[in-house]
């Protein structure tokens, strides 16, 4: 079968997260991705004696890896002769980093070859007063919004768990590659794609910017533990069951009177407070008091097929070890188990993106430091990256 | 200048944030997008008495709106007459609802228009045995594990604040669509493109599946408040300022001696408990008390001044109203303000996708409930969306 992007070359030169899940998704889709590593790797392989752990393993399958020192005239030489070739070259260093090597878009890289798609991410972007702040992930939760809308309002912010900033950042890098590829086709030329983790992040807060704007000032909350951001629904929460947590929203009114027909409560559909979204939305610590009593006796898979067998949103609060067996994210490959040279079996994602006409037909685990020098860079260079 | 998409129709059908935002997207790089309202309009427009809420402003931007009653005959007529010359359907119904209004893709759209790329994102996806819950945001973050990675060990599993969900499914959701238009460059036909916001959160679990996985037993938590998700690294945190909280990380050695050298304690080099970072992650407690007993009587932007200047990653924990009114995001020209015809002034986001050869180049507010139906339905539709 046909994938999306068969025939396409990508140069990868970024690590950890944000860069590499981008490529992920493209060598999954058929893209021809070389994982460019300086001579010591990527930053993630030190978090593993193995040298592969499990994060690294999980965003760089289905690369071709090898090692090029891009300091060396000799690394830079054989670098800029595979930039001629390359559709695609993904990069997330800081701002500055690829100019200072020698390898500015505008100056080098776009003369070299004009169909080339240079697509760079970053923590907060080439332009703007943060621009050479040093970020990560927390850093642009911080900063972001991410973490005054977390957590409870009378607790200090905290982070989102998962790294939203990188992966939105990924993802948005992505999208913006296959515009750019598109308008390829139109034009013959290639451009610059840039992507920071901070403008991806910003969009995310609808919810806590519609409160500020839209809501009660007088009942304003950065953060609602896991309320309505606008405290403008219920029942809308987590609640207690036998063996966890629930979450339940009534989004409409015919969800409310569903969960009112479960509960056996009819009486809740007579009493004035309750009597729509706004009124219950005023009473929302009576609404979760009702509803906690009633599921705090129930397991939660119980509580959920009960739920959403009549049409209530509702879901269990999995913990991430139960998400790690998910039947559900294994029948759907997201879940999926290889074999990898240095680690044994290992467990990494599918693609989230599901193409009719473009499977994701084999995969081939993340490479080793510089397996694939030879293949790629022939014989003249050596182990390390260097030309002998 | 010449935009990526222009040139491409796109039917969008999609309400609330998961699928609006994909296509504001799009109609930001130049696609023309024909929002699809029944005549009761996006259930988002309820949240507010101008049925214009600030949500729905932010997602809607650069889009013309028109309304169909697709459950009557000539609505759908009027619909199947737009596919037949539209590049792009966007949808985000609950499974089996366009089959149900004799929309299917394979059996009714894909005949009438074989390059049709058919983009339906959902909350768990159209297989697998949750596909028929009933789900939104929170539900999914629920089942997805961000809950339980995000919020402190002794506390219950909280909530990311930002709607996490729904914007990373729609951003894969615009990325898969931009691998299927490349594709239809190549091979003449469209495809059906499935994104699940389920699927989506997945990847970002990285870290905590990291710390499953590669972790200590004896010392895994599942979620860690704002500490790192595999208690691997310190300092990492968000430390108390004078005037809020700060987040600094130190990733590496040399930003441990850049943050020594900056409290003015040589003495920690010396001491075995923090020669390396092992060492201290070992010791979390005792770097983070001698972190905070620093950041404590200063402020936070003067803390990010002085570590961010010396290379040292860090930023300020900014509250919403700070976000809102950021300067870089202002640049960056991620917050932008328009004039609303039902709001008057309005903050909208930008698109975090810079192109350089593909500008955003005007901003035309989100649509009034059936704005533009003479102008693409012609005269013989009323402004409820029904043939006269």
């Amino acid at each position: 079968m046909n994938k999306a992007l068969e025939g396409l070359v990508v140069l990868d030169l970024s690590q950890v997260y944000q860069g590499p899940y981008c490529t992920l998704l493209m060598a999954y889709h058929g893209a021809k991705v070389i994982k460019v590593e300086s001579p010591k790797g990527d930053i993630l392989r030190e978090r593993h004696e193995s040298k592969a752990p499990h994060e690294f393993v999980m965003f760089n399958t289905n690369k071709y890896g090898i090692t090029l020192d891009l300091k060396s005239e000799d690394g830079k030489k054989a670098f800029l002769k595979l930039v001629e070739t390359a559709d695609i070259l993904v990069e997330n260093f800081t701002p500055g980093v690829m100019k200072r090597l020698g390898l500015d878009y505008d100056e080098v890289l776009k003369k070299r070859n004009p169909k080339l798609i240079y697509a760079t991410a970053t923590a907060y972007g080439l332009t703007g007063p943060y621009r050479d702040y040093p970020g990560m992930d927390l850093t642009v939760q911080a900063i972001g919004g991410v973490m005054s809308s977390t957590g409870y309002p009378d607790m200090p912010p905290v982070k989102a768990g998962p790294a939203v900033a990188d992966l939105l950042g990924g993802t948005h890098l992505l999208a913006g590659i296959g515009l750019a590829l598109y308008q390829r086709e139109r034009t013959g030329a290639g451009q610059k794609v840039e992507v920071s983790m901070h403008d991806a992040l910003y969009p995310t807060l609808a919810s806590p910017l519609a409160a500020l704007y839209d809501g009660d000032p007088d009942n304003y909350y950065e953060r609602t533990g896991n309320k309505h951001s606008g405290l403008r629904a219920a029942p809308y929460n987590v609640y207690p069951a036998k063996d966890g947590f629930v979450a339940i929203i009534c989004a409409t009114e015919r969800h409310w009177r569903l969960l009112v027909d479960i509960l056996e409560r009819p009486d809740l559909l007579e009493k004035e407070e309750f009597k729509n979204s706004i009124s219950r939305a005023a009473h929302i610590d009576e609404v979760d008091q009702i509803v906690s009593e009633w599921t705090q006796d129930i397991n939660k898979w119980e509580i959920v097929e009960l739920l959403t067998g009549k049409g209530v949103p509702a879901s269990p609060v999995l913990t991430i070890k139960e998400v790690a067996n998910d039947k559900h994210l294994i029948e759907r490959e997201m879940i999926v188990e290889i074999d990898h040279p240095a680690r044994g079996k290992v467990k990494i994602p599918g693609s989230p993106i599901k193409l009719s006409k473009s499977d994701v037909d084999s995969y081939q685990p993340a490479p080793l430091l510089g397996q694939h020098n030879e293949e790629i860079l022939g014989n003249s260079i050596n182990k390390e990256g260097v030309r002998i």
